[in-house]
């Protein structure tokens, strides 16, 4: 709807956040027959039966009441073992779960962030990360990955300059979206010592964190967790969703120093109170029984990673390398200097659908992601489809 | 855990936000065998089968996917025909979906307010509506309602002069939690005429809308939709919870102008990015086969009120009255001049859960909050209970 003058508005800081351009050029492609969707940071599969009979045992026996704010504390001590299964003794005092990874983000940036506050994030970025702290009137300054020979890198000493004496906090996302970019160990040493000179938190997005195709076979990317004590300014937020294909589910969980607990549980409460009681069950089942699920999974998706990016690297003028986390390529395209509006056409004329890289800050432009979480034929069909696009407008 | 000066700690707006002293005192009865617990907003009964049932099928055809962050459009569409038939004739333009009826209070404020921002409530109240513009940056100043012998009455004078130009949004709940006060309609054109002219947001929680006992056999209770256009400032908010009793689920709803749609989208985005898809599918259920179940609650509440009303009024000292709408008494009880620590000793000594008072409102000291809704036999016993603590206590 066009706004007159009159019309109510949301206020100013909200009406200035970013849209979806993936959601723009989805659009565009409304009435194209046959998109081959590539566009969102989801898989194609339904998620694992023995999760969902979980949830479905649960409304079954009449589990539909409210829960503890911080989550039943049989999922807490789930995830108390899990975390501390990958990354070091982790106790059900650090854990709260959360109505999905974002809630746990906007939840983190809610403790530690107000109005004035300066945060700092890595870009290219899911545009959450730095658009979250901007609704409770903090600023957020982006550090660009510089893009070379080995894909994305981070100029750690760029970053370090970033995070002046004052600054509130750090939004990280490694493995990361869309790049596919995982920190090194020692990148998360250098930056966790100089936040801790400097009294600054570090909310660490590490929803991709088992999605890790790195060179030792590791159960998952290197973690702040790893580094990090359970009682210092670091927030480690995590989903559901990624390792057990639960996007549709809205579950979540943070790591957090006990002593946050107590007013996090408060901020849950005025948030979304608690996750739904049935979906909880669902995610003991994932936790408890899914390690199979998830090794299988990561398999599947690094042979999906190796086989589409092998298929673009043959198309002229396309600059892919295949990155060592997530489920996206972020490559470069013809044509893709305006990559909104390239997507739209690639939609709209080809029925491929990619997500622009202007969507994840300026540092994207000239590239496209393609989530390549789905069968090796569809990415065929995908790349086929792309070969022609290019074709026809006389790239070689 | 006690935090040392060192300990990360949240920031101070986060620290100074109330927590509940409901679970205070549902923590002080930890060990006692046999509490009857009435205090928490909720029914004792589970959820009916029929909604039960469409969500474990939806889990079962795979319906596991990231929906739209408005909702998905069938849920969308029943809910514009549902509010249409209470007020009104309402569009799907006007509807968005949201995880929980809190969470569709942090929405409404987050569109509207900010750092700075005035906001009025009308207390006693449940304390996130008061909590919530806080974390926000907003300040908020309370308007009490006043007990009398009409049981609690607004001083329609006293809020309109609170309403000061400048003002940037009112939270106003009726049917009201914890008093079971409703606003007339007559109120409801006074305030709206008010805000009206001075460009003040009304964000109306009516989540109990449909737990209302008035004299004329309406099916809900008066709302602002009733009067309002639907594309001025006037957001509403409700919820599945109460009339569908679905506490556990977390799905709500809001009205709101269209012209913020673009931007709700947004903001639901970066706060849980959609509601779950089979639980939007209950949702479904609910509100298209649901109307038959609803009135069947609604007499059985009214008649658990009546019931519970008469048999408090027979006790020494209580002065209860039976108000027109929600699922609670509110009433006034010897002892309860430091309701926290009465309702602690009730649980401690006599194995009664009631919440104090004072977890509405300075104006709620002096009164207990009972949630009546659950069989007649469970509040006999409680009342037999409470009976026995005045008894010991001399109370004649």
């Amino acid at each position: 709807m066009t706004a007159t003058s009159d019309s109510p508005q949301a206020r100013h800081a909200v009406r200035t956040l970013r849209s979806s351009q993936i959601r723009e050029v989805a659009n565009a492609g409304f009435g194209v027959p046959d998109v081959l969707p590539f566009w969102f940071g989801e898989s194609d599969r339904v998620t694992p039966p023995f999760i969902r009979e979980a949830a479905a045992e649960a409304l079954g026996r009449g589990d539909t009441f409210y829960t503890h704010n911080l989550g039943i504390a049989p999922l807490r001590e789930v995830l108390a073992r899990y975390v501390s299964g990958l990354h070091g003794a982790t106790s059900v005092e650090n854990i709260a779960v959360t109505s999905a990874g974002v809630n746990a983000l906007m939840l983190a940036a809610q403790l530690v962030t107000g109005a004035g506050d300066r945060a700092v994030a890595v870009t290219p970025l899911w545009p959450n990360l730095v658009e979250i702290p901007k609704i409770l009137g903090a600023t957020v300054e982006t550090v660009s990955l510089s893009y070379g020979e080995r894909g994305w890198t981070l100029d750690l000493e760029r970053l370090l300059s970033a995070l002046t004496p004052g600054t509130k906090l750090l939004m990280i996302n490694s493995p990361n979206n869309p790049t596919g970019w995982v920190m090194t160990r020692d990148e998360q040493r250098a930056v966790l010592d100089h936040c801790r000179r400097h009294g600054i938190w570090i909310v660490a997005d590490e929803v991709y964190e088992r999605l890790y195709y790195g060179e030792a076979v590791e159960r998952a990317a290197p973690s702040f967790l790893d580094l990090a004590s359970r009682d210092e300014r670091v927030i480690c937020v995590n989903s559901f969703s990624k390792a057990w294909l639960m996007t549709g589910w809205r579950l979540g969980w943070m790591v957090a120093p006990p002593t946050l607990m107590d007013d996090l549980g408060k901020l849950v409460e005025y948030n979304t109170s608690c996750a739904p009681s049935f979906v909880q069950q669902a995610g003991i089942a994932a936790v408890e029984h899914g390690e199979p699920f998830t090794r299988a999974l990561v398999a599947d998706l690094r042979a999906s990673r190796d086989h589409l990016a092998a298929a673009l690297a043959q198309l002229p003028g396309v600059d892919v390398k295949a990155p060592p986390g997530a489920m996206y390529l972020f490559f470069r395209l013809p044509g893709a200097q305006e990559s909104l509006s390239l997507c739209k056409a690639l939609v709209r004329d080809a029925g491929l659908g990619l997500a622009p890289g202007s969507a994840f800050g300026r540092e994207g432009e000239g590239f496209v992601r393609w989530c390549y979480a789905c069968d090796p034929a569809r990415l065929d069909r995908g790349v086929e489809r792309l070969a022609g696009y290019l074709k026809a407008r006389g790239v070689r």
